[in-house]
């Protein structure tokens, strides 16, 4: 008999933690502290395969579930010793979704399932809290009706708040007995209202409806948004977790928490959440009530706190990860409702994987696949600039780290459309829910005024990676004003504001930044994946200082040195323009003598900044006519400046644009038409060299001809350069290589081997042609492309494997056979793109070249490939 | 022993007409028709190989080889019975190069070799005319001194001009032995002059300098530029033919001719040429005397004229195709000098390869590959309109047909230049020289006021398939004034005249064209074609009336009909640009709707001109600006005739400006963002498909997506389609298939054969994105390529099977292995190039497509690639 429901209690489960893809990652971790023997409160989870052939069946249990499902509702009701819809001994459920990966506060939950007008008194008999019990049936109608037939939730809120202000409650447990007996009657009301029918009074049908509400959750707007947004793909669907309820709102010996095994926010290895006496688990969550820190647990109920460290720290030694956990304390009594890996930030997953490393609780292997490499990247954004001045507003919390500027909205409507616009947005709200999702990816950072370190906005930003403060109440927000108050400001939508997500500060207007500063767990983290990675890590610098910033990161040599940044200096661009504008090969040279000495000086620094590491060198590249003014005014100076005319500018101005300048006269193009180019370039690196070496430095030059299409080419240029290198005999070895960004250059990647010492493959261009994006352009498709699934991802970010790829492993495969020591690299922007790197690594690259700032991440990234 | 050197004699020879290799063209047709027992003057031919081992030597012949050519100069010595050098009986020499591939006037040739002042008295005694003697003298000093030595000719000239002059003569022939020995005289001091030294009297010495300067012509700047023109490659070398002497100048029953079986010029199966009474066979070629028609030979000299007949049948038979031969006739005695193919104009090629295959000649293989493709191309070129007024200037010779118009340049340098810069032209000479080739080839058409139709001019046009009038002797050219005059009318420099080269007329102005007509040759050698072709051939064409003419050349199906051509039609481009400025999805399908009728009735008449076979649609495929208007003042109209802003008309102008529109938002990309296109042409196509079939018409339609990277961009636009097909039910079959012309297309031509059920190879776009040129852009660099040898041709022009053609041949694989049905075929504009069509039977495509005009090329193409 195929299993479809899967049950657990204390001591005994039919599932493990092996089994998220079938259980989801609530329900296998529910087993698997069952199977350690933890108080869990007896339930059973419906596998998500069930999801699938609900969809299949037309959105309807199929019936053999349907049976399994009863099986084991008496077993969770014998464990219980209570029975679903028992007006003396009634058994309350909760039923949760839980997918394979955690989308949190994305799909629905119903709590207090089973009450209904005779088990009400049942339960309040039980308890002896007849308040309580109507608070808990008030809530299971709101919450049916909300989630599960889609009453507005708005119209149980005003109702709940008008009772309220009848009745001079200033919170929801300043309402009575009495009150809460209106409240309850005002929502059956509401319910017949919204749905034309009475709350439903038969438990069964509570639960099969609530089950049938998870799984169409899994389809919901948001829930496929949140996947889109999350790069999740690849699930079934959605478990569901039907399980005995437990009530943390029983009282003061009652109480319900989230806490992590250590800091998710620094990593720190201490005990780390909140809780709040009685209250019932949304309430922390929601960021309604602000929760006290968990230390404070230690006195209110020093019993379960004992244990609550006791099973944190076996947790963690069992799963040898920081554990996300929840639990409720009944009357005395912990149960643990959730236990699940830890979300951290990029800051914590660093430390925690030296640090699990260094106590040996993980090996370094596991490190490393700790560290996501696009984490490392947050570690090297900015933070405000300590000696700048600044304005204080407010204090909040440090949700998640960040140091952004950006201007107040207060909807996650007006974040994404002004982020459309340009414009970097804070989104300003009390508390953010599931609807606000778009907003928050779309906003610079998040300002919240209600709710603590583990309220949505909080979990939700530090997924993002978003810079956010939470539970800022000293702000003010009036929406409909459109206004922000501090104590001492009163701002408006659209002005700008600061967050320090580190430190929950809130400053007025802009705050510079600084570069960020790298600590000691972000080397060990690097040092251990050296240990591992084959790939060797350069950097894309066209000047000493990136230069050095990149070796300083651990580059091993410059795999990319643009000549043609060079040209648009101040002080050369007028000898470039005028190289251009020569009309006769003569007046070019002439020209072209008063660039050798600056080139020379350029590649000399940078010889200088990498002794004794290869640096590779390209050609000029982009058209000519990326040098030339384009408005009349610099146009006419340039003519003054050469002495001749207006008209011979504008008219070479013309002549040289082009309809396509992406496919038109650039790279060795311009070097086979004007030979001048490539000598006085090829001449300024070889005597920059031999200067270089006179001064003692190991000098590593590797010359890279552009846009080489044909082993012609290079073999036109390559004559030229061999001709200088000859002639001025450095004494140094050069290479000769060439870039494959021309999708014919690799299809011809075995002949063109024959005449390059490298090849570096410039991805970006590569990609544009083999795709046909120009990348100026395809900003009016590639979103949509992506969104509506025409690509996985933007092929410009993540190095499109089947296309690109294939051609990029054709050209190695084929130019290693015919030069076997051919040096391997890539050089396009996708050197620095972990996904990317990983190909390179399979593909049997050499090295990758990136970007200073992502030479951590590469080199992280490489040994995460090497490893798996 | 290795033979360098290969003796021929009447009935005897080394070597054969196969060795046109080694002994080049001329050595090896004079060895064969040695054996034939033909009368042809003893003589060797040294290998084409030597003139390697020449070059190889630093510009020596090779010791071994000139001990072979001593040995053989003895044998010719005693065939002739005659001694080189011998005072009483001198043996005179003629040395002539000739390589494998015909390079006419290239190269160079010494005649009358042998002659000093002792030689020159036993030649007087031997032949009783001591004038004859002298004449013969001089040319030796002059062609000696001028090719041997690069005496400037005109030196030589001028001089006989001024002794001419003096005494009195109007021609050559007018100057008595008085005159003829002061010539001489005063050649030997010009050529004394021009070279430091006295004219060489060792005949052996002339023999081995005229060898060498044969060889060192092989690499002459003009013999190498004519090799480039004519896409010459892979020779060795040129040969080096060492033969007696005999003169057709040694009076009334002397003479030489040139001749071909059959008429070169239009294939007619008639007996052709010219020739002169006591001429040398220079006369003939260089046009210096207007020879006669053949036919009066037989008046004159009737048993050399019937001995001329039987050998020229017998050698048509013997090669089985039409030999061009030369003869000379030296009292009354016929000579064979050289026999070769006859070079053809495409109309003559085509009878002669029809005719010669009726004849039973030559099978109808043999047949097929007697007609270039190419050659088609000409006869399909326009005539001057019959209907049209005209101004007759002038009646010339017809030596090479065509129709056309130009301005008129005197030299060859002007014809290159004006032509550089976009002007038609006609270049008139009085004739021709191989310093012109340049002028030619830049020019339109030649006009010669001297030389008949196998002079330098006509055989060269003729090539080239040039139009050529020639010997126009109504003609006068004043080049000093840059005039041109006509018994009537004075033209100058620029002015425009017409040349008809199928009947030697020239016309005043531009002279209207109209369309070819195709004869009944034309026809049949297609038919053989088809009757040997694999290849389907199709046609590009976006009307009717296209698709009429293409069906009448013998298109079997449309492969390419774009749709966006429809759209720039007057009266719909408003409803388009309407579309374009919508806004909203609902704006744009209400402008769509408007399209909805117009582009059905577009695609009724092509179905209707199509009836029963298959018509490829291409989707909208251009960027959406390109149908804006670009002046502000059609802006102005278009914003008020849709009642919207000017400023609205020029900001979405703007949006939609691309930076690489080759690049950027079209093909099916515009599907994707506008799905309603998609939809709108696809329901055109069904609903005309609908009403063609009712109409009982068989419609066979191909609805193909551009511009796929990927199989989701097909899936997206299929979806689209089928839906609509389903609804409207037209009860005829659909196909939906794709363009190739993105790189990655082809690298996933795999997968997205899942979804496509033909492919078209786009093999312009396709070109653009593997090399990464631009079209529009290329001009600047890619004449440069092809004359640097950096690329072989324009990838443009003749497919690059190394790098474009590697992915449509993966594409053809990989996509066959996926859907075997698979159509495959090719609609760039390489579909009705010869090689490329080659390629695409090769790569075993299923069909070529191309425009109307190509389609006999094709076809034929498609024949001669099956059959070899």
């Amino acid at each position: 008999m195929d299993r479809h429901v899967y049950f657990f209690r204390q001591g005994e489960a039919d599932g493990d933690a092996s089994q998220k893809n079938l259980l989801g990652g609530k329900g296998a971790n529910l087993a698997e502290m069952c199977r350690l023997n933890l108080p869990v409160p007896p339930g059973f989870t419906i596998a998500t395969e069930v999801c699938q052939a609900f969809y299949d069946a037309g959105g309807e249990v199929p019936g053999n579930v349907v049976a399994e499902i009863d099986a084991h509702l008496s077993k969770v009701e014998s464990a219980m010793d209570r029975k679903l819809g028992d007006p003396s001994k009634p058994l309350l459920l909760s039923v949760r979704s839980g997918a394979a990966v955690s989308m949190p506060g994305m799909m629905d939950t119903v709590l207090n399932l089973g009450l209904n007008d005779e088990t009400l008194d049942g339960l309040a008999a039980q308890t002896g809290q007849r308040r309580f019990a109507l608070d808990a049936y008030r809530r299971l109608i709101q919450m049916f009706g909300d989630v599960v037939m889609g009453v507005d939730h708005h119209r149980f809120e005003s109702a709940l708040s008008a009772v309220k202000e009848k009745r001079h409650a200033l919170d929801d447990t300043d309402l009575d007995e009495e009150g809460m007996t209106e409240v309850v009657a005002q929502f059956r009301e509401i319910y017949r209202a919204g749905t034309g029918e009475d709350f439903p009074q038969d438990p069964r049908k509570q639960l099969s409806l609530a089950i049938r509400a998870v799984f169409k959750s899994w389809n919901a707007g948001r829930a496929i948004k949140y996947r889109e947004i999350e790069k999740i793909t690849g699930l079934i669907g959605t478990a569901v977790n039907v399980q005995a309820m437990v009530f943390g709102n029983l009282g003061d010996t009652s109480g319900t928490g989230v806490c992590f095994t250590r800091n998710p926010s620094t990593g720190e290895n201490v005990f780390y959440g909140e809780y709040l006496v009685n209250a019932q688990g949304e309430d922390v969550v929601a960021g309604i009530r602000t929760p006290e820190p968990i230390e404070r647990m230690e006195r209110d109920m020093p019993e379960c706190y004992r244990e609550l460290i006791e099973i944190k720290d076996r947790l963690e030694q069992h799963y040898t990860d920081v554990q996300d956990l929840e639990f409720t304390v009944q009357e005395g009594k912990l149960f643990m409702l959730q236990t699940r890996t830890g979300k951290r930030t990029a800051q914590a997953a660093v430390r925690l994987a030296v640090e699990m490393c260094d106590e040996g609780l993980i090996d370094e292997k596991e490190a490393l696949r700790r560290v996501e490499p696009k984490q490392l990247d947050r570690l090297l954004h900015p933070t405000f600039d300590p000696d700048a001045p600044r304005f204080k507003l407010a204090q909040g919390l440090p949700a998640s780290p960040g140091a952004v500027s950006g201007m107040i909205v207060f909807t996650a409507d007006d974040a994404e459309s002004w982020a459309t616009r340009g414009h970097p947005v804070i989104l300003v709200r009390r508390e953010t829910s599931p609807e606000d999702i778009g907003g928050m990816h779309a906003a610079q950072g998040i300002l919240t005024t209600l709710g603590g370190m583990t309220s949505h906005a909080a979990v939700v930003a530090r997924g993002m990676g978003k810079c956010c403060v939470a539970g800022c109440a000293e702000a003010r927000i009036d929406a409909a004003q459109g206004t922000l108050s501090f104590k001492s400001n009163e701002l408006n939508e659209g002005d700008w504001i600061s967050l320090d997500g580190a430190t929950g500060e809130v400053f007025l207007d802009q705050v510079p930044t600084r570069a960020p500063e790298v600590g000691g767990h972000f080397r060990r983290i690097l040092a251990i994946a050296d240990n591992h990675r084959k790939l060797g890590v350069r950097t894309n610098a066209d000047t000493p200082h990136d230069a050095q910033v990149a070796r300083d990161f651990g580059a091993e040599g410059i795999g990319l040195c643009r000549t043609e940044h060079m040209f648009f200096e101040e002080s050369r661009i007028l000898a470039v323009r005028e190289m251009i504008l020569a009309e006769t090969p003569e007046a070019r040279t002439t020209a072209l003598d008063k660039l050798l000495e600056p080139q020379r000086d350029d590649f000399l620094g940078i010889f200088r900044a990498m002794d004794g590491l290869p640096v590779t060198i390209r050609l000029l590249d982009p058209p000519l006519h990326e040098f030339l003014p384009h408005e009349k005014e610099a146009r006419e100076k340039l003519a003054k400046t050469l002495g001749v005319s207006l008209e011979t500018v504008e008219r070479r101005c013309k002549d040289l644009a082009e309809f396509n300048p992406m496919l038109g006269h650039r790279g060795c193009r311009l070097a086979i038409t004007y030979p001048e180019i490539v000598e006085m370039q090829g001449r300024a690196i070889v005597e920059a060299a031999k200067l270089a070496k006179e001064e003692g430095i190991d000098v590593r030059p590797e010359i890279m001809v552009p846009l080489i299409g044909t082993k012609a080419e290079l073999d036109f240029c390559a004559a030229r350069l061999r001709r200088i290198i000859d002639e001025v005999d450095a004494g140094v070895p050069f290479m000769i290589g060439t870039m494959i960004e021309v999708p014919r250059a690799a299809l011809r990647a075995g002949e063109i081997a024959h005449s390059a010492e490298f090849f570096s493959f410039g991805t970006n261009d590569l990609t544009q042609m083999t795709y046909g994006y120009s990348r100026d352009d395809s900003g009016r498709f590639l979103p949509e492309y992506v969104e509506k699934k025409i690509l996985p991802h933007d092929p410009f970010q993540t190095l499109d494997r089947n296309g690109v790829g294939r051609l990029i492993a054709m050209a190695c495969q084929e130019g290693r056979a015919t030069r076997p020591e051919i040096k391997l690299g890539i050089c396009g922007e996708h050197g620095g793109d972990p996904s990317s790197i990983e190909f390179c690594a399979q593909t049997g690259l050499d090295y990758v070249s990136c970007s200073p700032f992502r030479v951590p991440i590469a080199r992280l990234a490489a040994a995460r490939a090497a490893i798996d």
